[in-house]
């Protein structure tokens, strides 16, 4: 047991293109000596580890996969395992780092690790670098600003808000809206109703080589259904 | 005059600290020619290429200056004379960088400068590098998560929509208010009026070196104002 307890880094990699890792997230990870990431558990495997490999190298690290699922990411006896693991490196004054797609704080299974470890483990030194995320890189390979000037943003999970897609419509100039796969009839009833089928533009996969960017109707008609993919519907 | 005309990048440099710039935003700034930033016509110096300096050595570029004001920043003589000035790098087959603080898609100046090269000279080709914006930047510094799960947001820039606080407090599980700094006292009555004051975390330049984090009153009081702060409220 060491006199000092490691510290544990939120890393977020950015939304795929490996460049888009910032130099920070680069040096923390060329650093520590311990490297968390999630799985997830329907066996996809881990896309913010493949982000990381791409941009450093990971050999002789310690990996520790934090399996998840949707529904309740911290229940399962696995991800106690992990935990513990990790737990026991900070104990011996190793430096931690946990992988997210995008940024740690937006919509990424770090924040429940984040609160867990902040709640029972306050001895932990948390640090969170940002990253990247999934929304602003979609708009940038969509071409479509985000907000200018005075205007106003909604961002939700589509799948579990569908009654709140037209009233953000009218509240906010740009509703960007996640989760969004199973939701596309949803969205394009009050998107039609509204006039705004134009302006509906869905990024799936933003800057990686399966990137797909449509608009319009063809945003909306079903072709490309993926859950890493972004709607902006901007006014 | 070259056969190719240059291409034109808007460049995301983060929130402050040059090390959060992507390894991509620093690849390209290393490479082109000429590179623009914004700068304030209060005379305020530009952030975006403070930032930029601190991973790039800018020496023996050609710099362009484009001034702005928060009004209308694209109708002054010297605004069209920096243009101008591009354009002519670009005919020349030099590719230029546009820099922006945080993501150049996000309430940044840069929207202005793309859409009207979009408009009025569609022969330029045009690629947006996305950045860490000040937004999830914030977060982190604050150690609050922006969302989780199923948690909807809200974007405000609060001067333009004061009378939109209340609601999206209401209507959404995390607000984030821009251009807070003239607004708090507002704020603070709608906060208080649902028992919220503690929920309020308020970043004033997130990862520089005068970087402020205020939580709850404290956030509230006026004892930082600054044009450059996010206040996060999570309910």
């Amino acid at each position: 047991m060491s006199e000092r307890w490691g510290r544990f880094y939120g890393i977020g990699v950015g939304p795929g293109d490996p460049e888009l890792m910032t130099l920070k997230a680069v040096r923390v990870l060329e650093r520590v000596p311990v490297v968390c990431y999630p799985q997830s558990t329907a066996g996809e495997g881990s896309m913010a580890l493949a982000i990381a490999s791409g941009a450093v190298s990971l050999a002789g690290k310690e990996l520790v996969p934090f399996p998840f699922s949707m529904s309740q990411p911290h229940t399962t006896d696995t991800w106690q395992g992990a935990l513990g693991r990790v737990l026991e490196r900070l104990a011996e004054g190793m430096d931690c780092a946990f992988l997210t797609e995008g940024d740690p704080l937006l919509y990424s299974t770090f924040v429940y690790v984040y609160e867990h470890l902040r709640r029972h483990h306050p001895q932990v030194s948390l640090e969170v670098v940002p990253g990247v995320s999934s929304v602003t890189a979609a708009a940038a390979r969509a071409g479509v600003p985000l907000a200018a000037g005075r205007e106003r943003i909604a961002l939700l999970p589509a799948l579990y808000h569908p009654q709140d897609i037209g009233p953000c419509l009218e509240s906010s100039d740009t509703l960007v809206l996640l989760k969004v796969n199973r939701m596309l009839d949803a969205v394009r009833r009050e998107l039609e109703a509204r006039g705004l089928v134009d302006r509906a533009v869905l990024v799936r996969r933003a800057t990686l080589p399966e990137e797909q960017v449509l608009c319009g109707p063809e945003a909306l008609d079903g072709r490309v259904r993926d859950y890493f993919s972004v709607l902006i519907v901007r006014r």
